[in-house]
């Protein structure tokens, strides 16, 4: 396979370099609506498609280029690197794709879609993402780790909620019967009950006027939903609606960064009691290793929160100590690795690990003990515990600043060189704010990696650190968006880090709230929000989940085999195209 | 007056320091709502209110001030500067009061305010922001110069309508009779006809049923319209409503960076030949140039449009040269300066230059004309004339790339040294597209400052050129959130730039269409925007208005002395203020 070197491309061969535009997209008249008016960085202005006519001129350009090249010289798809001709073939094949649908499938109006652009806010454009090619080649990526992801966030909600129905031992509870008001108001509380518990043969729907605010079993409760509000499908739709963020809480009801916070934070309250429970923990955990392999991820560093001190066992009222659940992560991790093994699939999935988690809410004295859970976890799981962070909404009353806990973490670090933190910094819009200083704290503490990172484009000393001492940043588009930390992709700070030569690995942070399952709709919404960032970038920041991961050595070094393997032959496939 | 270094008083007074924050609002109980949650940069941790407990800690909290310290090291505000006792006192006062009134007044619902909070959307917020003490405080300080805007867009829409009222030769016309639907979607045609083209004296008004489509005097037509529309008030409110952008087409029917300069542009379509009519012209400039003042704006530099080769005379049917409009210029400005010194107010303004420009849609030859002309203009008006810009909306896919217009450009610069480019450049969300690109140019075209550069965040290697060259950025808050390039000011790109040392200068762009007349509402959007920005930063963007303006050295001396004399008047009332 031939490969060239990208500074000589760039210079002899424009054609192939992954910024280079198609110049048929250029100049097109007003009748062609479309949401990107493409550059010409490598294109001759049209005042002279005739042979230059001026040494000013010609000079002028060569400086351009120059000038243009240096800009970007921190990126990591900018950086000398061999691509092969099908790589090189494969972006320019996803550039013309972009730029098509950018008119046929952004420019034009869809009902139920206001206001569509590429990169658009994700709840809303959703549909029409689906409907592209670009998508369907995104999907087909191998996308490296997921790095970033909340364990109790990682499965689709409708599947949540099939399991729940599933469970003879779940129930579901309402403070009084719902009507068509209160629908719109009431979340319900949904848990396992033991057996005894259980209501009388002849129970009465939540709907019922009757009803009196007991237990009802979940299936029960589905099927006796008044056909009024819907039946069975209203009663999906309402619960659905409490366990995601829809679009009209996050474009109308919650558009703040503040209050979206309070939706965000309810609807893990809704799922929580029903995850936490042996048999739906272990086959939600199933769920989300498969359904992240479909995807295209092959490795997997999962936060897990320790700071409730129980998972519930199939009887619904023994409360089992948190090592039961590193035993459950150990034996599907292996269930599937096997599984995967005995399909001759190995290369789909290099494993799971942990990184313990708690809330900053909690006391310095409370973070003390759970430092110590955590390191005697890793004495006996020492290849699930990846790291420790502490999580909660930066920006909130109630949560602690990193510095309030400096003392404890600084010793932990000194003792504990074999548990990396891993810390969420500059998850905010602040300036200047605790959430913002975060980000000080969590480098002053050595944090591994930055969990969203999303202030950091303000801190000029703190790129700089990142960028020499490699510290990659979890970048969580969707998120950021549907948490109206950014309004759109277009409007996101993530090229400001990107040219800054940080390494970025892409993450999903709660896809179960933002209904984005797996990476496909993060990578599709960098890929449509940028003319410099084209599947060749993509790729590099897949090979930096790996780069970036906490395996040791040796995994990481067959993760990225297997990786590669997998990425040649992808983008022969996509090189194949013909758009 | 005693002043101090401030870097000393960061180590040693730190009360005193720009950066430091009320202790007083930090960890307020849940039941205190404020959508700023401040950072302890200077305090201690709460865990250690007692003597710090170890070296560690004492050791970590130094190299964590000295990180800050080096990370806001570019920064204009940060550098050494001896601030006087007044000016720190004064930022403290004003701190004090957006700290609380992040409280009181964003904390809280107000009835027609969707989600307030400090730096929200500024058509929606614009009623808070005016209850606000801070905002008293920021309408009367000092501005420096007012950099960027646009000339027929610099007077209240509601004193245009005034000044259209006032003037017999204005008449309006709409397409067939107002009605209540056509009222939301009809624009009307306001222009200046010739006495003999008058209506016959028994008009019929624009809302009855027998209108035919002529000509109407305004004034009549205002007297006239329909009651059940509302009357004289409804008729100000639909012609008000097509010379400005409202909440309701930026925050809903045009809510993306494309759609909403559909609305922009059309504004300009209705004003623009009420304003080119030398009556009207002459008392438009006045009133631009007198309000400036009045919000302590003293000095301007005006781009004004010599794309259409006329002014309308008296008689309304002379079409005038535009040499006409630099006399008007000459004549308003010597006028009003005259007028000043006659009370002793030569320090409230230094004058008014013109930026000469024309739209990008027009071809290099067109081009070469207007570089002529703008040549011809500045031998005779050397004072006037102060550089040369090129503009239109730059996403546009009728707006042409500075590069296509390179070669008559270079040819310019060579043999002009003495009219200065200072071009719009990188007003887009884009990344990479032409509009983005144009940054390039602007730059290796030597622009000397940048209008808008709002993605210049995402340019390293132009940041340091910036940096170095001094180039400074005209940062247009209010205009990039109303024409939705950032939701709100919080996620404006602002403070990545700064952060930088690039030195900013803020400006109002469009004022009319955003009906954010002055600088005090941009200036108070970057207050309430950030944590670390307080007002010795706003005071050193205006110095840099000053710096960075095309006054010759000796009037930028003059200038700069009597901002100075302002500035120090102006700290010492704050000061005394009692938050």
């Amino acid at each position: 396979m031939a490969r060239h070197c990208f500074f000589v491309c760039r210079h002899l061969d424009i054609d192939n370099t992954p910024m280079d535009v198609d110049p048929g997209q250029h100049h097109q008249g007003p009748q062609a609506k479309s949401f990107i008016k493409p550059s010409n960085s490598c294109n001759l202005p049209s005042s002279f498609s005739s042979p230059m006519s001026s040494s000013m001129l010609a000079d002028y350009l060569q400086r351009r280029e120059k000038l243009i090249a240096e800009d970007r010289a921190l990126r990591t798809d900018h950086v000398r690197w061999n691509y092969t001709a099908a790589e090189l073939k494969a972006d320019k094949v996803v550039r013309s794709i972009r730029a098509k649908e950018a008119t046929t499938v952004w420019g034009i109006d869809h009902e139920h879609v206001p206001h569509p652009y590429p990169g658009m806010e994700f709840l809303n454009g959703k549909d029409l993402i689906l409907q592209t090619e670009l998508y369907e080649i995104v999907s087909k990526m191998p996308k490296g780790g997921l790095l970033h992801v909340h364990q109790n966030a990682s499965v689709e909600a409708k599947t949540l909620l099939d399991l729940a129905l599933s469970h003879p031992a779940i129930h579901i509870r309402v403070p009084s019967p719902l009507d068509a008001a209160s629908l719109e108001t009431v979340l319900p509380t949904i848990q396992p009950i033991p057996v005894e518990q259980y209501p009388a043969t002849d129970v009465v729907g939540i709907t019922d006027v009757l009803y009196a605010g007991g237990w009802v079993p979940i299936k029960k409760a589905r099927e006796l939903f008044d056909p009024a509000l819907g039946g069975p499908a209203g009663f999906d739709k309402w619960v659905l609606s409490a366990f995601m963020i829809n679009p009209s809480d996050a474009y109308n009801t919650y558009n703040t960064p503040m209050k979206i916070w309070m939706k965000f934070g309810s609807t893990f309250g809704v799922t929580d009691p029903i995850i936490r429970f042996v048999p739906i923990q272990k086959e939600y955990l199933r769920m989300f290793i498969r359904s992240s392999i479909s995807d295209g991820i092959s490795y997997i560093e999962v936060r897990t929160s320790f700071f409730k001190k129980y998972i519930l066992a199939e009887d619904a009222k023994t409360k089992l100590e948190l090592r039961e659940l590193l035993l459950i992560f150990q034996e599907v991790t292996n269930e599937i690795k096997a599984e995967l093994k005995a399909k001759g699939r190995e290369d789909d999935f290099a494993g799971l690990k942990i990184i313990y988690n708690t809330l900053r809410i909690i006391s310095s004295e409370e973070l003390e003990l759970e430092l110590e859970q955590c390191s005697k976890f890793k004495q006996e799981f020492p290849n699930l515990i990846a790291g420790f962070d502490l999580v909660g909404h930066e920006d909130g009353a109630e949560c602690k600043p990193l510095i309030d806990y400096a003392e404890p973490l600084l010793r932990f670090a000194e003792q504990h060189p074999d548990i990396p933190f891993i810390f969420h910094a500059g998850e905010t819009l602040g300036d200047g704010t605790a959430a913002d200083m975060n980000l000080y704290d969590a480098i002053l503490l050595g944090t591994k990696r930055i969990g969203h990172g999303f202030s950091l484009a303000k801190h000029p000393k703190l790129m700089q650190i990142c960028r020499e001492k490699k510290i990659a940043i979890e970048v969580c588009p969707i998120s950021n968006e549907v948490l109206r930390l950014t309004s759109s992709m277009p409007m996101h700070p993530l090229p400001v880090i990107m040219n800054q030569g940080i390494p970025v690995v892409l993450s999903s942070d709660d896809p179960a709230m933002f209904n984005s399952m797996g990476l496909s709709f993060d990578f599709f919404q960098v890929l449509v929000a940028s003319e410099v960032t084209g599947l060749l970038a993509l790729g590099h920041m897949a090979r930096d989940s790996i780069t970036y991961s906490m395996l040791d050595e040796q995994s990481k070094r067959t993760a990225m085999d297997a990786w590669e393997r997998r990425w040649a032959k992808f983008v022969e496939e996509v090189a194949a195209m013909d758009p």
